[in-house]
């Protein structure tokens, strides 16, 4: 079983309930963030912590807890959670909305919802042999803050599920930005390539490019589509997805089309990081 | 006391609440719709109806239930918040989500809501002195469905404010599209203009539209924002709003900078038809 906090109470995630007037549910206004923890430790718990504030601070949302609090409840919850027979390790959810708003429009005081969750590990496989992704012309709104904000990619499930894919990987006018919930990269010799603008600046992302800084001269900037073709190697990082291959890109195969030997060696990496948390 | 529907149950609104795997609340994904009862009926339900069927079919979801069997629930909902206290007008809010989801991503059945609530009328000052908006360069995403993505005008609630505005207009490129929550009309000489893209196909803008047509001429197509120069009158079109004047558009003042004539026309002809409905 797993637990949950929401605005001061702590309970299993089933018994938690928002009341109708939340400012999430009416207006979309809301945003949220995801980790995990290993060896029972939040993972880049400073990272995401500075994330979270400065997506609520985009957002005008006050704060209702501070760092120290918050680090309380999750351990809190884990407790709970693993004395209830959920492994040691946990995912986080946060959820904070614009909270119950009488008059539909207006903030009063945010809501805020920490929950703990299953992990559900990408499937050794994809890792294995890479997982295809569609192109789709857009950028999503104010990207660099976690809103919850994922229309698109629920939107255009079943143009993901027809073509054989797991993803979008969003592009305006030909410069590509991100997947719907993860970073994207390509490698090109000893080159490791990331968009820099319209993304989301994710926390795995910027785990990988310290450890890759060691091998690789790194570029942060615009990508075109047009550099697909020339790329070794391409994958795409997430808290749950880690450092995982792209070999299909629409119709374009990316490289030779298998899982490259730069994706796993940064993979690698970034177990042993966390193997050691 | 407001009576609320919610996937089969029928409860005073306050006791209703959602999980927290709920698509609208974890993802912004939801549509929903507003509109009020005159005389103790739903004022243009066809059309309404219509429009709510089409944003759920845009939005790939099913909808539970049938235009009759809603319509029997709307009646339940009156009647009881009619014998627990309220006035017999109601405004009714639907939020359609896309469910909850295990996954929190994937669509497995919507949840529906339809809630009973106060009507909040525009004060008569407004009417009488028009009211201030300010200019913002956005475009809603999908505007012709109306999902519940408005955090465009919860995020400017304190630029609004500072202006001593009321509400946003939405401009792009030079392009007029429509207000925060409601459309936008203005009036030169017999000629009644209304943007016709990225908007949010209103009930009330399309009433007011077969209410001036004996009196004007009307035209639907872009508006741009050199056009507010010589309009004689602006107004803005929703179901709270009904044909409410704009007389200052940012730094512009419109026409003579008062509740022009024409605005007052066809407000009058509103109203007489809600007072008949």
């Amino acid at each position: 079983m797993y637990y949950g906090y929401f605005n001061g109470t702590i309970a299993p995630t089933d018994k938690l309930a928002v009341g109708i007037t939340d400012l999430g549910l009416l207006r979309g206004y809301g945003l949220f963030d995801y980790f995990l923890t290993y060896n029972g430790r939040p993972f880049q718990w400073d990272w995401y912590w500075e994330r979270f504030q400065n997506s609520a601070s985009r957002m005008h949302l006050p704060l209702p807890l501070d760092k120290d609090a918050t680090y309380s409840i999750l351990m809190n919850l884990i407790e709970r959670s693993v004395e209830a027979g959920a492994p040691e390790d946990v995912a986080f959810r946060f959820v904070m909305t614009g909270g119950y708003a009488p008059d539909s429009i207006s903030i009063v005081k945010p809501n805020l919802l920490i929950l703990t969750e299953e992990i559900h590990p990408t499937p050794l496989i994809q890792y294995e042999q890479g997982i295809k992704v569609i192109l789709d012309e857009y950028v999503r709104e104010m990207a660099e803050v976690k809103s919850v904000d994922y229309k698109r990619v629920i939107l255009m499930a079943q143009a993901i599920k027809s073509a054989g894919a797991s993803d979008l990987l969003f592009q305006k006018g030909g410069e590509i930005s991100e997947l719907s919930r993860s970073n994207f990269f390509i490698i090109k010799g000893d080159k490791l390539i990331t968009p820099n603008r319209n993304i989301l600046h994710g926390i795995t992302r910027r785990t990988v490019m310290q450890l890759a800084q060691t091998d690789f001269e790194i570029e942060e900037r615009p990508v075109l589509l047009s550099e697909l073709y020339d790329a070794e190697e391409a994958f795409t990082t997430s808290s749950t997805k880690k450092v995982l291959p792209i070999t299909q890109i629409g119709d374009l195969t990316v490289g030779d089309g298998h899982a490259g030997p730069k994706s796993a060696f940064l993979l690698e990496r970034f177990n042993e990081l966390v193997k050691n948390w």
